[in-house]
Parts: C-alpha cells; structure tokens; sequence
C-alpha cells in the first residue's frame, strides 16, 4: 500500500573523516523515501528551490517514487551543512539554511488521497498535524521530531502524537519527550500522550520498540519490548540520514503487509536496521539508490545471523 | 568445570537516585563468582581485611563458592564510594582506599591447581600475568582490564591478552585498546594482540563479540560479530558489578559446556546479559545471592524474546 510522506528535501555539504561533499541531495523524506521504495509505492510532499533540478527529481522517480507532491518554489532548497568527527555518533550543525522550506506549506495533490500510510517525517508539529487532518482516510500513521520542538512547541506536538500509530525518534529525545532518563519509564510516558506504539533508535545499537494494548491489528498484546541489532561497521562513510533511512526501511515494509502483527513488526525493525545500515555506506543518499533487492535480502539474513541464537 | 578467578573481594558504598548503601559486599570477584557460580564451581583468589567476617564469606560459600584462596591480611578490604546520576551509564568514584589490596601477591592454594578455566578479572596485569604463568595446565583463560592499564601499563597488559581465549571489555576500553574510534577496527586492533575473541559490553544496549580464525573448538570461523541485548529495565537500583556479572554468567556457562562453539558462545552472551540484568535490580549482589536458576532460564528466554524474529 502507498506511503505519503511529508518532509524535508533538500541539499547536504557533509565532512567526516572519510571525506566531504558539497550540496548533495539529502532531506528526512529523501532518505525515507529512497529506503521506503524497495517495499511499497512512496509520494513525496515537499518544498525545493530553483536548485533542484530534472536530474535530482530523477533520483527518486527512478524508484517510482510519485513526486507530484514536491513543490518548486522560488529561491533556494533548504541546505544544512554539518560535520561527524571521533565515534561519529553525533553530527556538528555548520549552517542551516532554510530557504523555501521556511514558508512550506504541505498541499496535498487529488491523486495522494487515496494513500492507506502517511509518514510525518520531522518538521513543524503544526504542519503535520495539518496534513494528518487532510487524510481523514488514512489508515495508519507513523512519525518523527526532534528536540526543537520538544522543547519548544509541546502542545503543537501533543495534538500530532495523538495521531500516531507509531513514534520514532532517537534516545535522546525520548528522554526529553518522557521526561524520564529511564527509558523504559520515558517511553510508558511517551506510550500515555498517544503513540500506539515507540520505536526508540539507538545509532550504532541498533533500535527499541515498546508497545502498548494497541500495537497490532489482531489484538495481541506484547508486554516487552522488542529490541533490533545494528550491524557494526568497520567503516561508517556518512552517518547522515540513517535515522530516516531506517524508518523508511521499517514503515515501508510495514505498509507492504497486509496486517499489522508483532512478527510483521519485528521483521519491519529488522527491514529498518538493514536500510540504515546501507545508507551509511556511502554520502548522501549514493547508496540508497543503488542498493538491490537481493542485497537487502542478504543482509536481513545477516542481522538475523547476528542476533538470533541459532545459528544457520 | 572449575572457574578460577582472581580479582577484587571488596566492601562498596554507593548512592543512586533510588537510594544508598554503606560498606556492602563487592568487588569484581565476587559479582564475577556469584554470577558464575549458578552455572559451574568457582575457586576466588583475592585478599580481605580485619572487616571481611564469617558473614561475609558465607555468602560465597552458601552458593557453593570455594573460598580458601580467600588471603586473610592485617588491615581492612578494599573500599570503593562512588555514586550514579541521571541515565546511571557511568559511575562516580567519589573515594578509593586499596587498603589491604595494595600489597595483593595472588596465591594459588594446591586444590585450585586442577581448575580448567581462568578468569583474570580487573587487577594489575602484571599479577593477572603471574597468575596464569601458575596455571600451565589451564584450558581457557578469560581477562577483564580497564583504562587505567591501557593507558598507563601497556607492555605488562600486552604479556596478558596473549594468553587470552576471550577479553571482556567496555565500548571505552575496546576503543582506547584498539587506537579506533570505530569499534569493529578498534576490535580487529585488539585481536591482533592475542584475544582470540573478543567481547565489547554496551551497558544498557548488550554486547557485541568479535571472533578470530580462532575463536572455537571445532574450527567454525564467524566472519561477522555476534549481539546480544541487554533487557531494557524500568528499575536500575544499581550499576555496580553488572560487567562482572556479566562476565560470571558468560564464563560460567561457557565452563558448564564440553565444547566451545559458536552455539554455546552466543547462548553464554545472552547468559551474560541474564546475569547482568539481576545484578542491577538490587543493591550490591543483593538480587545475584537470590536469585534462582528457573528465574535465570524464564529471563533468558525473555532474552530470547525481545531479540528474536520468531516470538512464541
């Protein structure tokens, strides 16, 4: 079933010890998009510039992914320029440049109507909920934010979680979010302002899901968490986008299946981890678009051989 | 089979957020044993003080703890003060009087000769190296270390990873060992020292193990790491001790099994991490005096849940 999501694209100058790039095509929906399309059809709603041109809208058009959705304003895409040093685990803000994305308002084309799975990927919690209210038919859906407007704008962000099927975001936010530096105690919290359930991302750890009574489709309650690996790298090029990477890896293999279940759920973490680990093999989104089918299959074998007790 | 460990036998004061104690039993030796001892015998080498009381001792010898390689010196134990803030991840050391354990000379009473396995827990690596030389009939040998002998101690810890068939060290550590900020260089790094595996804790997110050609028994090779997880807690009363739990739940399944292969390595990680996750439920080695092996068996298969694709 089709994914809309809503988000950021735009262009990334990113150093890490393994080299640098000067305005690459990257954004939360990018990312999403590109690891979401391996599963299911993917639209993308968005805001670019002047800058993005034919060849960069091909990207994602070679995948199939729908871009009527992507606006072309006057000016400038949004641009961030960061940098990775030491474990890599954090990236260092240089510049940010909202450009068009600074005016974007989401407009929702006739044709996404009918999409059955909505992502709100990370950005203004007022903008997501005004997608979320234009498709009163969707059937799930899944979302990101981050600090800024955890701190900033809580009871806009309070009016979007209640819409949520599933949460993600990263340790730190959960903590912030929760209010709680116990996780397990942040996400109940977080589970109490209405995500059905939370997926927690730890980097390099890998990623944990906590549920709630209305998790899955058929009723089944889980009363632990479910925790997916990280594959450990030896080499780790652009850690940039791999959170988006991984959801579009677990939401698009998600919106591939006809029930929502915890083994349907654990594979999608596992799907997410998969994705996540590709996209940092290279800058940018490079190795999202040449990633193969088979490939991603064998290296869901390989999380699994990783993790499991048994071993093949 | 039988584990040897030498290491510290010690007294703890410790504050968290969810309470304090003063001068309760610890010391790496005595989680490690605890812990191993649900799986296996274990022999202790260490040294106490005047303050170490038949009490005391019987805490090990009640689990079956062989404790005559317990030195009785003139003076008191070793006594470590520190507390735990925020996400607990790290320990404060508020205060540190080796006492007694500054002279520690190991020695190896004649019933402990015939012990198969090793464990050389957190100690200079000049004594953890004089104490293996002792044992020339040991099967397997398993060492701990810490910053402050990578650092400083270099040469004597290199004479000790050559001896080593698995070192269990923290995501620092292995990093500060290894010269890489990238763990899985930083344990190829580390391998080429001697271990011919080595296991990374994560804390709160598990650990990984790295193998060499010659990890096992049977001559299996693993060209990819192996993850266990860690069970997310609402409740961490207290960090201390949780790695040398870990590494006593580990090693003491290991010891409890005819063969090394990789079946019982990845089974021995999630036993490690069972241990682990007892230890921090109480204060000191509260909950590891306690609990009980259908409680260690119902938590590993916990384990296995919340990791595994396949949910029963």
């Amino acid at each position: 079933m089709a994914i809309l999501v809503v988000g950021s694209v735009a262009f990334d100058s990113i150093e890490t010890p393994l080299g640098k790039v000067d305005h690459c095509l990257g954004g939360a929906a990018t990312h999403f998009a590109l690891a979401a399309s391996y599963f299911t059809p993917v639209r993308v709603i968005a805001v670019v510039g002047k800058d993005f041109t034919a060849e960069h809208e091909a990207v994602l058009t070679r995948h199939g992914i729908d871009t009527r959705g992507i606006e072309h304003a006057d000016g400038l895409s949004f641009h961030w320029k960061g940098s990775y040093s030491g474990a890599m685990d954090a990236a260092k803000t240089l510049d940010t440049h909202l450009n068009v994305f600074e005016s974007f308002e989401p407009k929702i084309p006739a044709e996404y109507m009918d999409s059955e799975y909505l992502f709100l990927a990370n950005i203004d919690p007022v903008l997501q909920a005004r997608v979320r209210s234009q498709m009163p038919r969707v059937r799930r859906v899944c979302g990101d934010t981050m600090n800024y407007w955890i701190s900033g704008h809580a009871e806009n962000l309070a009016r979007v979680l209640r819409e949520l099927d599933v949460l993600l975001i990263n340790d730190g936010e959960a903590r912030m979010l929760g209010g709680e530096q116990n996780i397990v105690k942040a996400a109940k919290n977080v589970i109490a302002m209405g995500p059905k359930t939370l997926v927690v991302k730890h980097g390099e750890y890998g990623a944990t899901a906590f549920f709630s009574d209305n998790s899955f489709d058929n009723g089944v309650r889980m009363l632990h968490p479910f925790r997916a690996p990280a594959l450990p790298l030896a080499e780790v090029v652009d850690p940039t986008g791999a959170g988006d990477s991984f959801a579009g890896g677990f939401y698009g293999y998600l919106a591939s299946q006809p029930e929502l279940t915890p083994e349907v759920f654990r594979r999608a973490m596992f799907y997410g981890g998969v994705m996540g680990s590709f996209a940092v093999e290279r800058f940018g989104t490079e190795r999202l678009q040449n990633v193969t089918r088979p490939e991603i299959e064998e290296r869901f074998k390989l999380f699994r051989e990783i993790s499991h007790l048994e071993y093949a």
